[in-house]
């Protein structure tokens, strides 16, 4: 699976790709920064950062766009921006037909280093070693799109589990309704003989 | 001059188109919410306001849009959502080369009816009134949305004679800074006499 990793911004947007291959390895096939300068018109900064995302979905075909999902605990112009951006680049896959899937940084944290609490350096360091890359990606913004992408590859199988478990069990709930169902007619018509 | 009024929200959007006429007529050329299920998946949501917004734009060619600048003041979880629209409202335009202004809900609110802090019922009896509509625009986002045009629309000459103003103040002062130096220059050749 081909999955592009996005961490949303207005001045830096990460972007990341990946792919998943035989057993657990996993090859970088590009990561990056989207940039727009800070002294541009908003509406112009989010059209360019529309064109640079759409550029990596083009050029690069991911089966399904993972994105940041922002909260608003930082500084309020701030994730004003990010969540913008965010919605463009669902907007973007959207149009795309490719699925979108939005994940917490803390899962992220916790999907790659094994600790929701992790910091930027640990991430960046993780990344480094999961992917088998020479070199850290830089800025932490790429790091970070790698590591939603890498997220996404790892919790997208156990969700798909969750998902069939679910179904083998409301399939089972239907199939013990229905045997008490029977049973209590049964019971009803042997009841009446009874009487 | 024409313009539509963008009240962003996921579950309701509302958008309201307004043209200037002559003296301090203003006609509301048309209203309406673009709604999106709660049950739908995000990225769809998205895709759906942005096909009923740009649907507006091309049938009503506006020659600016004007859009709520959002807060995170309100719940977490709405924000998100709001911020999210109203960045691909503001690409939609961007796209279409149109200027997109943000206005904030007390600029709005002050525009329309002298009071930052007016409440929903305020605005749906000055917007009725100043539009001359036989009835008030409900829900309270398609009234929003036509606060939204007139406040851009009664806010913009005003901005443009402010920068008209400091314009002019700039130009006086270099010529005042320019005849000070004239004079500061005559007083020393005059001065050197004088010794």
């Amino acid at each position: 699976m081909r999955v592009l990793g996005v961490d949303p911004g207005l001045t830096r947007c990460g972007v990341g790709v990946i792919e998943s291959g035989r057993a657990r390895e996993i090859a970088c096939l590009g990561v990056g920064v989207v940039r727009t300068p800070s002294t541009d018109e908003l509406a112009d900064r989010l059209m360019a950062v529309a064109e640079g995302v759409e550029g990596w979905m083009d050029a690069h075909r991911p089966e399904v766009v993972a994105v940041e999902r922002v909260f608003s605990q930082q500084n309020v112009r701030t994730v004003m921006g990010t969540a913008q951006v965010s919605g463009i680049v669902a907007l973007a896959a959207a149009r795309r037909d490719l699925p979108v899937a939005f994940h917490t940084p803390s899962a992220v944290k916790a999907a790659i280093s094994g600790s929701g609490r992790a910091d930027k350096r640990q991430v960046t360091t993780m990344i480094t070693k999961i992917l088998g890359l020479e070199s850290p990606p830089k800025p932490a913004d790429a790091a970070d799109a790698l590591a939603l992408a890498v997220c996404h590859l790892w919790r997208a199988p156990m969700s798909d589990r969750i998902a069939e478990a679910e179904a083998k069990a409301a399939q089972l709930a239907r199939n013990h309704r229905a045997r008490l169902a029977d049973a209590a007619r049964e019971r009803g018509s042997t009841g009446g003989q009874q009487r």
